[in-house]
């Protein structure tokens, strides 16, 4: 037999069993026998794992701590009445990445990585929870922090072989007939070479409005089929950080009201917000930036909790992580039983904002470690101290100063200068000049060698490890309010978020 | 006012507050109105957080692997019907440690760090689900693969203000009237100080039967109260580790099985088993260690899985970890999104028996790295190649060689042999001797750096990584079956589990 017919017969073989797996979901119940949802939030948290949502909770408490007995307040995510865990693994890895991982939850079908709204032979498209609901009249939105066209927003409009398709993916995205896309901006809008027609003039032509600036979205009104861009954007069209956010710009919260408003009609809608950079933070093993994102997203989250009380028995609301990203602990080597967190409060923008900083010291004269110090001070209270310098501190802490006793716990170890110091050295040589060799990349994972350094040693002040730049294997929580909540309780894959929602929306 | 006064209102203050936090759980429901349960079993997975759980199921499923699809094979504790989050932080610190986290377990209300059986003032006695249930006729088991008197099967029948007062908690035991205790010894049984009556002596006074024996143990009786400790001890008292254990021992499973026939009567019986050892191990950073408890763990419910299906609705069984320790995570820098699980099918023994093979070549005259290195390729499968032997590797296994393909797979790299070399330098030096600096705690934290250093190597190459030698505050999974398994649903405190086992065991 030729070998393109055999290739053909496997391909065919895994189809079959990917959808016999993905249908037979063992042990949980899929079919929602009540009444339909019409209003049906998905809420994703990318790279979103247990560990960064108890991160966040034990950050609040740790800051608004009234006495010695720790008492964890839960964010609202947190505290939904119906909570699941999720198994995330793709096709062809336990580790999976943002692609497969939201084509699964908006299909219901597994893939290999790297791919978007496909299965895993490239061949066949698969249909989203998302277009199933257009399909059925509702309007939907497609809200996220990052581009509009990255892997997880695209999963629920796209069918690619690969998520680095921007442009492809983009003219799917201006094709999809939903009504509201909005955060980031459309990557790659004119071709990876800029040669293409620009994306957002074939938006217009397809009746979408583009509005761009605060104001304007602000006052978009229902009617016309929106892409809102949030008024900055960084170098991958992606909106900034939570902490970095600027008043001209708009907060996911905001661009989720907004959705509400404009989607809100008799058919119902359904929503997909995602909390993108919560992803990207953790992959830089930015502890201080992931906690922020996650309290921007369950602000978001929050916009439809207040839309849900006006609908009580329409409304389903569900809240998950594609997969967990970082490894992140609460607890590290160093701390041992014990956790710091108010030390990250310090930190007062992302290790992105400061990357421009260092950037911009690399082209300067005079590049001493001495020099960059102050700076490190100011934007993550990190502190180094002479020998004297630190035995006055902590005289003073001993007698009750509280000033003198916080200055001591931000004050630098000596294998922590030395640790800085080295990463410094490395950071200020060009990004070709740098070592490439295995523990280089260890240290630091292909990001600013001392942006990376300077999170990871205040992340472990607070007791907090990290042990990827990449994704983990871990299952991920699932919080569910409102109608059909009830179905999303245990321990489950993620084909099943997918399988749960369709049945609740009436879609399947 | 006398500061004395001062500090008893302080303390009776805080006893008020953590009986409020205790009593009044939010928004989970801790009151069964169904009929109330006969058989109770609560399963404790000491330092098994859910990485750990799903780490045992990825191992398993990719030595099994048949194809190219990931199909995760869970274990039965993994595929029970109900699942929960568990919330794990003590009265004094966000991360527990086992005796408060399995006093709240036992008792429903938090303690601090340190604490067995009593409240944070060290004053109040606190009541466990287990002494309320033997005070309304029913048997009781407490089985452990470490001491009978180690934190956590003492915060079922003791009250002491500290988990080091061994022989008190062991004074306890003896006194407790349960029906059987299982595992492994009485730790300290003739007092720190070897000064006091021997334990096991005051027990048989006591009417216990105390038997070490294989033979011995598998032929008891109904009838008379038993200690029965397995033939093989550790230094503390415990059981070796899963992975290194002897015929002449017995595995936890068998201990539950003969708890089982010995408990069972027409009253009922509440049984505690723990897996103690999980954690030993995940505080070494021993992944294979860890996986290989945990399957004895598994095991270990099976038995009561098996006596479920004979009492099916008179029985509930429940199984949840009291924390996270070592911050395991499923992916690691090194490897990325990849997985490499079979790896650690090549370790032959834990971190714990190397040890003592380790300490036998300290007192040789050779003491080379190189005679070392067999040692440890025949333990852990880990080899070093020169340049020239690995591109013979790499040629056999371009060209098929499955054997030169899986040698290479183990083959140190360059920094990896580096490593390993600094840690056997270290680990020759007596103890006293070796650097006491902050780095070479983040390196071994207390271990034998050279076995610590091996099982992180293994484990990085097979994906998996450890941020602390210590516990984590990540929250637990519970999972749950039988009757009013369905009241363990949803995301809460580790206070609620007791409320709930007491609510279903009819004794609150």
């Amino acid at each position: 037999m030729r070998k393109s017919v055999w290739r053909k017969i496997g391909l065919a073989a895994l189809v079959l069993v990917l959808f016999v797996s993905g249908a037979c979901a063992a042990g949980t119940n899929n079919d929602w026998g009540g009444a339909k949802a019409k209003y049906v939030f998905m809420f994703i948290g990318d790279g979103m794992g247990l560990q960064q949502i108890i991160a966040a909770d034990v950050y609040r408490s740790s800051i608004e701590a009234a006495g010695p007995v720790p008492a964890l307040k839960k964010m609202e995510i947190s505290s939904f009445p119906v909570q699941g865990m999720v198994t995330t693994y793709s096709s062809n890895s336990f580790i999976t990445d943002s692609a497969p991982a939201a084509t699964t939850l908006a299909s219901g079908y597994k893939t290999d990585n790297g791919v978007i709204g496909m299965d895993p032979s490239k061949t066949k498209k698969l249909t989203t929870v998302a277009q199933m609901a257009r399909d059925k009249g509702m309007k939907v939105g497609v809200l996220t922090s990052v581009s509009l066209n990255h892997a997880t927003p695209a999963s629920f409009y796209a069918s690619q072989p690969s998520r680095n398709d921007y442009y492809e993916i983009g003219e799917q995205l201006v094709g999809s007939d939903f009504d509201y896309f909005a955060g980031g901006g459309i990557h790659q809008h004119t071709g990876k070479d800029k040669d293409r027609k620009d994306l957002y003039e074939v938006a217009k032509e397809k009746g979408y409005q583009v509005l761009r600036t605060r104001e304007e979205i602000l006052a978009a009104k229902p009617g016309q089929k929106l892409i809102a861009v949030n008024p900055v954007l960084d170098g991958s069209n992606a909106m900034p950080y939570d902490m970095d956010r600027t008043e001209k710009e708009l907060s996911l919260a905001e661009f989720t009201r907004k959705g509400i408003e404009l989607l809100d009609n008799p058919n119902g809608f359904f929503m997909m917000v995602e909390g993108g950079k919560i992803d990207w933070a953790c992959h830089a093993n930015d502890a201080a930036t992931v906690i922020c994102d996650i309290f921007a997203f369950n602000d978001a989250v929050k916009e439809a909790i207040a839309f849900a009380e006006k609908h009580p028995d329409e409304t389903l609301i569900v809240v998950v992580g594609d997969h967990e990203t970082g490894g992140m602990s609460i607890g590290f080597a160093g701390t041992q039983y014990e956790t710091f967190f108010e030390k990250i409060a310090h930190q007062k923008e992302s290790y992105e904002s400061f990357d421009k900083k260092i950037a911009e010291f690399r082209k300067g004269e005079e590049k001493t470690f001495e020099k960059m110090m102050p700076m490190i001070a100011d934007s993550f209270g990190l502190r180094t101290a002479t020998a004297d310098e630190r035995k006055a501190l902590e005289e003073k802490a001993k007698a009750g100063d509280d000033a003198a006793r916080i200055a001591l716990s931000m004050t630098l170890s000596d294998l922590e200068v030395e640790e800085l110091r080295a990463a410094f050295e490395n950071s200020m040589l060009e990004k070709k000049e740098r070592p490439k060799d295995e523990a280089t990349f260890l240290l630091y994972g292909g990001y600013d060698p001392l942006s990376v350094k300077i999170t990871h040693i205040l992340n472990r002040k607070a007791g907090i490890g990290w042990t990827s730049y990449a994704h983990t294997g871990a299952p991920v929580a699932l919080f569910a309010t409102g109608l059909g909540s009830e179905l999303y309780a245990g321990y489950y894959d993620n084909t099943d978020v997918a399988w749960k929602t369709m049945s609740i929306l009436g879609v399947r």
